[in-house]
């Protein structure tokens, strides 16, 4: 399982077995606290996404890079896109094999290995990107997560968060609940189950064809991200209407995986560069996705893009349907059950604070 | 103005010579990319909250800390909590006279000198958390926060953000706008302006004798935090009524100041280590005050503490007055007219997005 690869430099260690005996002390008298390990580590890190798609694609290689440059080169990440080392929804399968020792994509992609990750990518009409990370970090839910990877020997942190989500790309109107009944919609998870059980027929279509399906009339919608996006796909070619909000995805957290054999050969300030890294990404992720969904917006209503907010009723009744889906997962076994119960209990909590700061705030400026 | 201390361990030294010229060409062929460079750097951090001041001192701490680790021990940063080194308000002064090579403060604190630090920190009815991060580190803020600070020899980085705060303890009801009048509120800066523009006396308290204050009625209200730090500090002891929102400082960013010729003084991945560190603070904090502010105001109604709304009419009316205050602060000088125009431009476009995505999904939920 130990897939680290583990680089000596040999003219380094032909010229001075002192050096070397050195730096395995560091720290000692002998060597001051500035003698730091020679050890090279080179680790591939392997995503859900083409390498360039924005924000998550190049958020992926961002991270690699800064791995890189916090360790001054003695732990160098190399990326690859979807389907360069293995399929986008393989991820979580080659960390946990050692295929490669780091990977970026979204909990809920591994729904069919560990039931409990939906809860910690956000569910719908769940916790927003801040509510969320305070659940992670501070209220239990990262030790909940490693306890729910430990049996595939992969260590889970959060690495970026998408901001709230579109509701996606429509061609047939919404004005009632009535309007769900037969509607063709790509969408997957959680979401795509509440769609179902409210009359709708939730479709899986493989990425590279969303384009075609909406636009030939093969489903009637479909979600995708937010503005930022969902702009770069295109998509408002295809559709006439775009509708918010993004009830199925309120904050969604993306996910760094790391084969924990890999890790524990690290030397602890190695471990630290990745934790550090990745909570760093979070924040420059998610920052980037409230600015640059901003400016995607103002373009898409330049462009005349219609969006539409969906009907109080239609909320209503998506939302009045979610606990029974969310129940059902938890159900599924122990491990989702507790993570259920943690999230939950978090939620409401949060929510009440929520309710006279967030929201009170939004609503009065 | 260059405060580094280069430690270099004499032991190492004396005992090796062909190491220490081996280090000194850290990429090298002789020595490989892994040969990092022995030097090493003390910094000191002041800082303008005692050392223990929840969520603040402890994130302090907790970013310097999280340097030692990254560095591998070769920038290691002794924390001072105020009044310990220089007192709180001299933060600034003493990252620019290299007294220390870092601080963490409030960016509103040396409005004095900087005016246009004010619309970094956030304003009154202004940007949340995330919209703040999005100006920040996506939208051209960065820069023009550099740019403010480049005559003073101070880098200033987002470190931290303290959530949506609460309006503050009150010995008087607020039922309309007619109670603002004459109010005796300790409440600084751009807020205590709009305040005494709507007809009420801001005061400036020392923070060691808001208690007391409150208690005697010497002031009839006080601002503080959020929940988290306002319990801690006791202050439902002193006050009948805690009202919401903190309508002043709807996200407010904390600051990280670094010296600049300090920073220049670091090898290229010590000076990422900074950087990195930082922005995994302002994550920390962040989910910190979420998660620890909904536990707070949990314990703070089971104990009884009367929570109150401001009325409406109250925001609407200290709303109305904000933008007034905001014009004047960016007449001050060109700096803070280009960064309000920024601040401005930005708020404009983002609120816009959050209007139809996390607003709308608060109030749906």
């Amino acid at each position: 399982m130990d897939r680290r690869h583990f680089v000596k430099n040999a003219a380094l260690a032909g010229a001075a077995g002192l050096l070397t005996a050195c730096q395995r002390q560091a720290g000692s008298a002998d060597c001051g606290p500035a003698t730091v390990s020679s050890e090279t580590f080179e680790w591939k890190m392997v995503t859900s996404w083409p390498r360039d798609f924005p924000a998550l694609g190049s958020g992926a290689a961002r991270l690699a890079e800064t791995i890189g440059v916090l360790s001054d080169g003695r732990l160098t990440v190399k990326v690859y896109g979807g389907n360069e080392l293995v399929p986008p929804f393989e991820v979580f399968d080659a960390v946990e094999r050692g295929t490669a020792e780091m990977g970026h994509g979204a909990p809920y992609y591994w729904k069919g290995k560990v039931p409990a990750a939906q809860f910690f990518a956000g569910v719908p009409f769940g916790m927003s990107a801040r509510e969320q990370n305070g659940w992670i970090y501070y209220g239990g839910g990262l030790e909940l997560w490693r306890e729910a990877y430990a049996p595939f020997g992969i260590l889970p942190y959060p690495v970026g968060n998408s901001d709230v989500q579109m509701g996606g790309w429509f061609n047939r109107e919404i004005n009632s609940v009535a309007d769900l009944q037969g509607l063709k919609m790509r969408i997957p998870g959680l979401g795509g189950e509440v769609l179902r059980r409210a009359g709708g027929t939730p479709q899986a279509i493989p990425v590279a064809e969303i384009f075609t399906a909406l636009q030939t009339g093969t489903i009637d919608a479909t979600e995708w991200i937010g503005p930022f996006n969902d702009q770069a796909a295109g998509l408002f070619r295809a559709a006439r209407y775009y509708y918010y909000p993004g009830w199925h995805e309120p904050g969604t957290v993306l996910e760094g995986l790391v084969n924990k054999a890999a890790f524990e050969a690290l030397p602890p300030d190695l471990q630290t560069v990745v934790e550090v890294a990745c909570k760093a990404a979070t924040l420059d992720m998610l920052s980037e996705f409230s600015s640059r969904n901003a400016d995607a917006l103002a373009s898409l209503e330049e462009q005349g893009v219609d969006i539409r907010p969906f009907p109080d009723d239609v909320l209503a009744e998506l939302k009045r349907i979610t606990p029974g889906v969310l129940e059902e997962v938890a159900a599924e076994d122990e491990m989702s059950a507790r993570v259920y119960a943690s999230f939950k209990a978090h939620f409401a909590k949060v929510r009440r604070w929520t309710d006279i700061s967030e929201q009170v705030m939004l609503n009065h400026r």
